[in-house]
């Protein structure tokens, strides 16, 4: 498998341009004029569904980088032109980042390399002895670093029901905790079922309690305005490649204090203002109090900073209402579709009535979901995925039981085992809804065209008879 | 200070195959063509001489990026063909690079996001109580990360005279050394002197003593031939900016053991088999122990990498015979313009004779380097570097003193706080290097044509007065 087209990812198009068609999106994508063969014969234009995983990049973002590429240079103590540009695209690239989030004038935004990253960053400064609480719920990224922090105390909420009952939940949990720093951690809205979560009452209810918040925007920030202020979180963390920037770089923008008092993230060049080898033949550093510098140690990725800030530029000028009508259309095509397929069942912690984002998890009667995702790739040109999605606790809570073996991936067995999970955003066209809903109902009233084999632990089509 | 030009990134030129011109460099970069005013009237092409710190991006590389990235998709669980695709290219990005290090077959490769992360991802997975042992001369990503390792004893040597007395120092300190776990992290090539370090001797030093190696290869590995195996170091690290791969990824390369032994480096999804919540609400993770999954937790950087890896391809193909002997000329030419200038002291630890790569430091006498810097800059279109590039025991060893307050960039005082670095690569013209000690002769013999002030302690041009 290769690259074989010389692609268009640097030809700008006209569809920015030209005449809207009924179901244009309203950015365009790089990839949107793929196409992909198909196991049954042919090729079709690929419908890439996966955004929650990874988002295609915006046009937009390409462009920013070609131009800028060439222009390219050594940042901070670099002398010549080109350095001294880099340096204040990168610094701009920030700014811009906390404009795009809403900060408040003392906040800091530090680049990462994703959501990860910047959450395990948060994980390594926080005071010694800080009590973490946390919803079963969370990504494996929100729910894991906080366990290696210095005399941290995790305690893990069970999945509430309703927004209700979490922010409930949480009240009790910090009311019942001891004296000493606090913090909890929240996702914008759920990577499995898109589920908005009610921010800003449970930032309301951890500063009731004394205790800070961080916001795991890595599936909000791509859909909705996130305002730091106006949420009122400590910290907020999000990935460019899930934001339409794919390109290396995340982001943890919010309070400076704990920041300024820890230790860096990672011990190199950047991050520290003197060294020194004393006598005894020991070596002394004193370090950067900016938070910036002192966590950013090492060259930084100047380019894919700039993506995230080209990204959020983007967004910012097409507007979030007009983004968020666009993907509640896709919604509703995408639930009157699933609503005609009386096998499918939609996961879901809130119920039918409640907000998401552009993000739905489901299992299909009779059908092992593995199987299932790769006949909609193979046969109908569809990229979904399967599995457990990073989020065990939560995959497991939805489907009511511990996962088994997944067996061969064309057997009925094991039916329990993973879901199915489609997502999309601002550069997605009405079609690939009405043919994800279109290919999986006749999967589900035909059967599936070919025949499928486990490889590897993935499902793929067998090699013809 | 903005992007002007749509650039020539995206085209690709015929440079590469037309008949080579007496000085055309082996490989074209972006920003070949890029011009940049000068502070005395008129725009001159930009001489990029700042390698060393972050390398221009290869047109093949800028190439193959292109092409991709239309076709980007998530990689890992995603079933569509562009996660099928992406994943591939991903994994035999890890096999490009392996191939292009000469790794062992149980060799790891692990993409980091930079020298500064591979290293700390390292001190990160040591056995409790190493020992470790590193020469003052390392630049600060290489000295300072091994101090938070669990129990590290660390032992700084002296800056030796001699690759000789290298050796002899290390073989020294390990014989003394009490038994335990032992690391030796040593520099293939200084990034301050671009003297190259016997790795191989101090390799065989380090296994004689039971010790193990990492290579620090982050300036070597852009102009010379790493290979691991029969260097026969354990470890190796490098960053993808210095091999003209500017998308955000390095590599960690090199044994298993530590790696699969140790905590996973990010807490997170990839680095995880299974995640439960137990009954009393704690959380419980099984890690991978495929060093990769292990410690790449997070949406792996996948342009990154496959821009790392067509790096490697294409200097590969190119062959280090040929790009070092370009590398010797402009070297040559370096020096015979140097030599002519008797104010210009060059900074070496191992002498004339040394093997070097294109990285020289040096100080003019009457001369503060910030504003010899800047003059180069803003009346020649030259990009260097000043300062301690962050490697501050060195340059103070090399300068024989204690760096002190800068002062006012023009004034003559504080000759001694730093140095000006001239660092080159396959994209150099020949030209660059002469215009460069062209415009270093005329400056010491003429004074600057303009005035520079201090601004946000930096030397730049004032304004016309």
């Amino acid at each position: 498998m290769t690259v074989t087209s010389t692609s268009t990812a640097s030809t700008a198009t006209t569809s920015a341009t030209t005449p809207a068609i009924c179901d244009a999106p309203p950015l365009p994508v790089l990839g949107r004029d793929v196409t992909v063969p198909l196991v049954t014969g042919g090729e079709v234009s690929y419908a890439a569904l996966d955004y929650a995983a990874s988002a295609p990049a915006l046009q937009r973002v390409w462009d920013d980088v070609a131009a800028y590429a060439p222009y390219y240079g050594s940042v901070h103590r670099g002398a010549g032109y080109l350095s001294q540009l880099s340096t204040e695209l990168f610094e701009q690239s920030r700014a811009t980042v906390a404009d795009f989030l809403g900060c408040r004038p003392a906040d800091q935004v530090i680049f990462t390399r994703s959501t990860t990253d910047s959450l395990n960053l948060l994980a390594a400064v926080l005071p010694a002895g800080t009590q973490i609480f946390v919803f079963e719920t969370e990504h494996h990224a929100a729910l894991l670093p906080w366990q290696r922090a210095k005399g941290a105390r995790v305690t893990c909420l069970a999945a509430p029901r309703t927004p209700e009952q979490a922010v409930a939940a949480l009240d009790v949990a910090l009311h019942a905790a001891p004296k000493g720093p606090k913090l909890v951690c929240v996702t914008g809205a759920s990577n499995v079922t898109g589920e908005v979560w009610p921010v800003r009452r449970l930032a309301a209810a951890a500063h009731r309690h004394g205790a800070r918040i961080v916001l795991d925007a890595a599936q909000l920030a791509p859909h909705r305005k996130v305002d730091v202020a106006e949420l009122d979180v400590d910290w907020v963390a999000f990935s460019g490649h899930k934001l339409y920037a794919p390109f290396g770089a995340g982001v943890l923008a919010g309070r400076p204090d704990w920041l300024r008092d820890a230790e860096p993230y990672l011990a190199g060049g950047g991050a520290t203002r003197t060294v020194v080898r004393r006598a005894d033949g020991q070596v002394e550093a004193e370090w950067q109090e900016s938070p910036a510098a002192r966590h950013e140690a090492g060259s930084p990725n100047v380019i894919g900073a700039y993506a995230v800030a080209s990204a959020c530029k983007a967004l910012t000028e097409a507007g979030f209402d007009r983004l968020a009508e666009h993907e509640r259309q896709l919604l509703d095509l995408l639930r009157d579709g699933l609503a005609g397929i009386p096998e499918v069942r939609v996961l879901s912690l809130f119920g039918d009535g409640a907000d998401r984002v552009g993000v739905l998890s489901f299992v299909v009667q009779g059908w092992n979901s593995s199987h299932l995702a790769a006949a909609l790739s193979a046969e109908h040109g569809i990229g979904v995925r399967d599995g457990l999605f990073c989020a065990h606790p939560l995959v497991r809570h939805l489907l009511g039981g511990e996962p088994e073996d997944p067996g061969a991936c064309g057997s009925p067995e094991n039916l329990s085992f993973n879901a199915v999970r489609v997502s999309f955003g601002v550069g997605t066209p009405h079609e690939h809804v009405r043919r994800f809903t279109g290919a999986l109902a006749k999967l589900v009233r035909e059967g599936a065209a070919w025949t499928y084999r486990t490889e590897s632990g993935r499902c793929v089509p067998a090699p013809t008879a």
